[in-house]
């Protein structure tokens, strides 16, 4: 069975967002802005949409309020600011964060969803059309269907997902990537690799989206020394662009796995950034993969040219450095919420509770 | 720059026009299903998709008038059955020509487009929905925005082309292909071929596109041997029919180039089949790319793990036996109509009419 549903407009390339007027127009006439605090302003893409919005006649309202790791309540804010400027449409700029709030957003302006209803996933079929300009190359939350919330009552990040939801346009310039910070870069250029490796490692691959995540993974490896040696250059940050854009076209097809339902606790208990906590446990997952997969395994890794799962591990542990510690007790406390997740159904090999404690303490004891 | 739309939400494998009846429930109450009138019936595609209609509760109407190489005037005739019946939208079940036919039909059954503007582009952004289910595997009509009538005042074929004639779902089950007739089986897979070549060898390629298809190409040399010697299998047809998708998907962002845009008038003038008519030019055409873009061929022939160009040239002629002859007047007809395609722009060579004569006779004389 191949299943394969992308319905947003992806334009990627030096000035795309100057160069969308056209596009945009067709979005509405009101737009609502959602940045974080400084990046947006600071990168230029918000000065590149604002001009490309002036240019198309359509106003706009900034908010500016998107915060890193958004809670539930920002997605309900973000909403209302929509509602009160009468936007047609919403215009998100930045890294993960406000990608998710926007799209939550999108959806909560639409319609009325109770906070308790919110994980539901039963959701009318009304979002507002939403244009996405990431500004770092990891989230590809510019083409999922996906908003990845902060969920105290379940204690990790619980993911919002519909149809609907996905953006109408994905605008890509690397060149808002190229002052990240060094961190920054990093994590989330694992990020993209990780959902590579989560989509193809995956009961719902098939044909063309294995084709896509073999993709990412090769020219991961392709880009790797420069982003581990030096300051990427525009071509090694076009080639993460297009890394974190194809792992976005996967996973919104098949959904993370393991790597990403453990990496959660990592974030919500520890603050460890998204990127980071799914590096730090990704070649512990390949690893578990390989027992009962041998053969997808090896088609990732010829993919990479790498003879073997530890290779991968070597690749990024000297992107990761030196790594956080951590007790037995926290690992076991983790492993209980993340057999819980969803996404554990979508690995090849879906592991045991046992198994998941295993990968934990094999990765980070 | 990269540019990548396609709205279109595919589902392949057995049975899953059966299994869509939830999909079909998102598209309307009322259908019109537009074919031809006998491979529909005989293949068992009108029996699975009216018991998924039957079981989602949609009426329907059929149209089974879709002609071979459909006129503008059946596309009209279409609008107004699809008018008449109240569809709220269109299942096409056939080949390039239903599809051709349902596509427009569904454009002009949503907006009133004068005979005289229907190639002009302009159009509203109103059309049905349709739902796509090929019988053959050639022309990807499923998953683009074309549709492709014979033109009689320019003597050729000419092309619709509107975002909103994409098809909202494509429902590609392999078993309807099993009975086609080994010229069908032949020809169509040669047209699907060409889509991934002149798709690859196109100034809109991009990284994305081109690596779909190079993906194409390189199936299309797996399963040769079986459709050059056999009656292929189930597994064939399945990478057949796979191969059609990705040259569908790859032409809806590039457009096709100059075997396509040469060989209409091979079946505009004698009737030869579309996909035959691609093939009988398509050595030739990748033969002229490589005088300016020798890089490019290479990479395609790589992909298929070939040495020159008249390996390819080998491969179509084994596939097209005995070719028909013309006289060096016809080709001077055709060289002068093909010289004012608009695809023809889209090659990464673009040819001069002389060159366009010349690839011509070192084809066909």
């Amino acid at each position: 069975m191949l299943h394969f549903y992308l319905p947003t407009e992806i334009v990627m390339g030096a000035e795309c967002v100057r160069g969308s007027a056209e596009r945009l127009v067709k979005l509405g006439k009101r737009a609502l802005i959602v940045t974080g605090r400084r990046s947006a302003k600071l990168c230029g893409a918000l000065d590149d949409l604002t001009s490309a919005l002036d240019g198309a006649g359509i106003e706009y309202t900034v908010w500016d309020r998107a915060e890193p790791n958004p809670t539930i309540a920002s997605a309900y804010e973000c909403a209302a600011a929509a509602r009160e400027s009468s936007a047609d449409f919403i215009a998100a700029i930045g890294g993960g964060s406000p990608m998710d709030t926007a799209k939550a957003a999108a959806l909560l302006a639409a319609q009325d969803v109770a906070p308790e209803l919110l994980f539901s996933g039963s959701y009318g079929s009304d979002a507002l059309p939403t244009v996405f300009i990431p500004t770092t190359s990891g989230t590809g939350s510019e083409v999922t269907q996906y908003s990845i919330l902060t969920n105290d009552a379940a204690k990790t990040k619980t993911t919002l997902s519909s149809p609907v939801m996905f953006p109408k346009l994905a605008l890509l310039d690397p060149k808002y990537t190229r002052g990240l910070p060094r961190k920054t870069a990093v994590n989330t250029a694992i990020d993209a690799f990780s959902h590579c490796v989560e989509s193809f490692l995956n009961k719902k691959s098939d044909a063309l989206c294995g084709m896509l995540a073999l993709e990412g993974c090769r020219s991961f490896s392709e880009v790797y020394e420069k982003l581990a040696s030096d300051e990427p250059d525009d071509d090694s940050l076009g080639k993460l662009q297009y890394i974190s854009l194809l792992g976005g076209i996967c996973i919104a097809q098949t959904g993370t796995a393991a790597a990403h339902a453990m990496g959660y606790s990592l974030t919500y208990f520890r603050h460890i950034d998204h990127g980071r906590a799914n590096g730090l446990l990704l070649s512990g997952f390949i690893e578990h993969t390989a027992k009962t997969h041998e053969s997808e395994v090896q088609t990732l890794l010829g993919a990479m040219g790498l003879g073997s799962v530890s290779k991968v591990g070597d690749m990024l542990n000297r992107l990761l450095g030196e790594r956080e510690s951590f007790t037995a007790a926290e690992l076991e406390e983790y492993a209980s919420i993340a057999s819980k997740a969803k996404n554990l159904k979508n690995c090849l090999a879906e592991p045991t509770p046992d198994e998941i404690l295993d990968i934990y303490k094999n990765s980070l004891l």
